[in-house]
């Protein structure tokens, strides 16, 4: 059913580990890839940790990777300011160590006085003051933009607030409109695309929730694969819009020789 | 023109004063009031100040005001609570002063573990961890409750984000629809009046915003008028939906003799 397939697009949390378990069919089924040395990437929304933590995370739980396999909407947010925005960019930046350092590496320069943009990433300090600063700064006309959407988020504590909700209160604060890099937006599958070097149709996003993952892929025209493991359960699929190409219980090594 | 009223329900920041500015013209209209003997109460969406609080801030500005002419939505969320829920009642609060103070009176429990409510109100102090801390109470069945949706709130140093905004997040969050106390709900107003003991016809609602005050008027059907010193200016009133009873630039303390 998969040996079609020339590249491989795979969400993180709820499609490889659900928090701190490995998924060992999907283990299985990224060894496979590796061994065949077929093309895959990780894909995730998470902005808070960089590609090398992701990655030995994914070593530790005997997933292969480096921090290459790693796609971040952190990294999609660089690549966007860098590719749509003048230079130099003053930003006020609310997140963590992989938003920082992805921004970091382009050399954003940081600020809460007068920036450009306001670019949020999940924040657990995230703070009233904070959201004053950007309240302030888009009054004053700065864009809002945000590495994604989720409300709610999975982690190795159970549930927690997504960047979702952080931008949601940022907007209300502000009344801007927050623009998002992250999945179900086309701009993170294209630009996967574009590192992974395989064409749409021969190249298949696998994931675990309907609204961001299987979106993404139906929104840029990529083949998806809904697995059964995490957010979006299939039984509640159906009752969903665009169906996704594929749906599957687990992950399984042997569908890359069908 | 506003000689036949016998009640006067009035908005307090835009209306009475900006930010630490009496508007002259409105402290000598709440004199007239008192020379004459006619019922006045401040109805404010601020839940973050007691009635005393706010009733010592109008003193300093020469505005006559006991702390029984205050009405909070905070004072409107104790009484929605006392009015609607079993009790004992269990309540997970984010706010300040004011609303912990209008709760403590009556006697809500407060706990961050199995809430039966979660209470919002403006607090300066709002973090990820108390945000954290609602979504997980709401995923465990609480309610929502909000003293205000204001989005942004003028204050003593500039805009800054509004109760609105705080519960974005925590509804993004979580996935639960908020249940608003505050103006333009039309429960605050019903409880206002029932303080001032005026009838619905008789008495005049008095505001700066057409969002919160005039629409509280228009749906608890009580006349009202709009003042221009503050968030709506008489410019954009036009662009708004039902039309308030009266619009003028600034209080009036003639008005009464006509």
């Amino acid at each position: 059913m998969l040996a079609p397939y020339r590249g491989f697009i795979m969400d993180l949390d709820g499609t490889i580990y659900n928090g701190k378990e490995v998924i060992k069919e999907s283990a299985d089924f990224v060894h496979a890839l590796a061994d065949r040395q077929i093309p895959y990437m990780f894909l995730t929304n998470n902005s808070s940790r960089t590609p090398t933590e992701i990655a030995d995370k994914l070593k530790r739980m005997n997933v292969p990777a480096t921090s290459e396999h790693i796609y971040t909407s952190s990294l999609a947010m660089a690549a966007y300011v860098r590719a749509y925005w003048h230079w130099p960019l003053h930003a006020y930046v609310i997140g963590s160590r992989g938003l920082v350092s992805a921004l970091e590496e382009i050399e954003v320069h940081f600020t809460d006085r007068n920036p450009d943009v306001v670019i949020v990433g999940i924040d657990r300090f995230f703070t009233y003051e904070k959201l004053a600063t950007a309240q302030a700064a888009l009054f004053n006309g700065a864009t809002l933009l945000a590495t994604n959407a989720d409300n709610a988020i999975p982690t190795e504590d159970g549930y927690m607030p997504g960047n979702g909700s952080i931008v949601a209160a940022i907007a209300k604060a502000s009344g801007s409109p927050p623009m998002f890099v992250g999945k179900p937006e086309q701009w993170i599958v294209e630009q996967s695309l574009s590192i992974l070097k395989t064409a749409k149709a021969e190249t298949l996003l696998i994931g675990d929730n309907y609204d961001t993952d299987m979106l993404a892929g139906i929104r840029a025209g990529v083949p998806t694969l809904h697995v059964d493991t995490g957010v979006t359960r299939a039984a509640s699929l159906a009752g969903k819009g665009e169906q996704p190409t594929f749906s599957i219980a687990k992950l399984d090594a042997s569908l890359l020789d069908r």
